[in-house]
């Protein structure tokens, strides 16, 4: 049984997922539209989560955990397992890298659809020509700078167009199959 | 009479309108399709392209000029009137800037509808709240560095979104509003 990696990311027109600070305000304020995107579709199908770090400690700000029933495998080289609230000690596993070992990691547990989040897993895993699949929600703002979504592979990824949808809210949603 | 400018620009789904070096062979491989992708339409709209230095040599480069009707301002602070050939001598103006005097300029000249082309000048029209529209064709291909497509504005840019097509090329073009 082969993984599936996928994405699924909102970015800024001029291609960030949040300011250099981590600040997402730029996106929760893009709309008062109520529709969810598709997220809760994609979700469903989804039984693992890879996250850095970063991306981790965001969550965490949110207050509750939001994903009470995914696997959610932080990598991290740094955060220690009694950082972990008590709370999300069941829900969370943290993970050193590299990615063959997290591979043969997510194997073990019988993961089967990953959804492989935040901007410098997202690019572990594309250099890797790991991913399979990444849905980008295009934001109708610039904000200048900050933390992006793509950084350099070292050679060209293309892709092929899945899909794409224009929102009412503004935003454009695009899903690319990247074939390796 | 307000002049409204526009952008009509391509760029890799990691924002880069051309390699480092400038090249372009991404873009023109990306594709068999003889869609024009509705550049034609647009440039039926257009009676003045301004283009930076870059974009001019890089149009030069192509061979035959494109745009034998149109009138065609170049943006250069080094580029002396002689060094243009003979044969553009009359279908090109060279313009030092700044932005205000070349807005003067296109005013006197009787310019209605303008192409903003090439990645500096469209982020110097953007930073300068002067860009009415912008039209994004992304091309599905992560080319990890190069020239990007927008800079810092130093402020952000809140767009509304006009219109979304995905081609049958993968491609998918999208053209914002931009009120200021």
């Amino acid at each position: 049984m082969t993984i599936h990696f996928s994405a699924y990311i909102a970015t800024s027109l001029d291609g960030f997922i949040a300011r250099s600070n981590g600040d997402l305000d730029w996106l929760f304020n893009a709309t008062t539209s109520t529709d969810d995107h598709g997220y809760a579709e994609y979700m469903n199908g989804i039984d693992t989560i890879v996250m850095g770090r970063n991306t981790y400690q965001t969550v965490l700000g949110f207050g509750e955990w939001p994903y009470p029933e995914k696997r959610v495998v932080v990598l991290s080289t740094t955060l220690s397992a009694d950082a972990i609230p008590s709370h999300l000690q069941d829900k969370l596993l943290l993970h050193p890298g590299p990615l063959p070992q997290l591979l043969k990691s997510l194997t073990e547990h019988g993961c089967n659809n990953v959804y492989v989040d935040g901007g410098s897993v997202i690019q572990s895993f594309l250099a890797a020509r790991l991913l399979d699949q990444i849905t980008v929600t295009t934001i109708p703002i610039l904000i200048g700078s900050g933390i992006p979504l793509f950084g350099n592979p070292g050679h060209d990824i293309r892709l092929a167009h899945h899909k794409t949808t224009a929102f009412d809210s503004g935003f454009v949603q695009t899903t690319y199959q990247i074939s390796h």
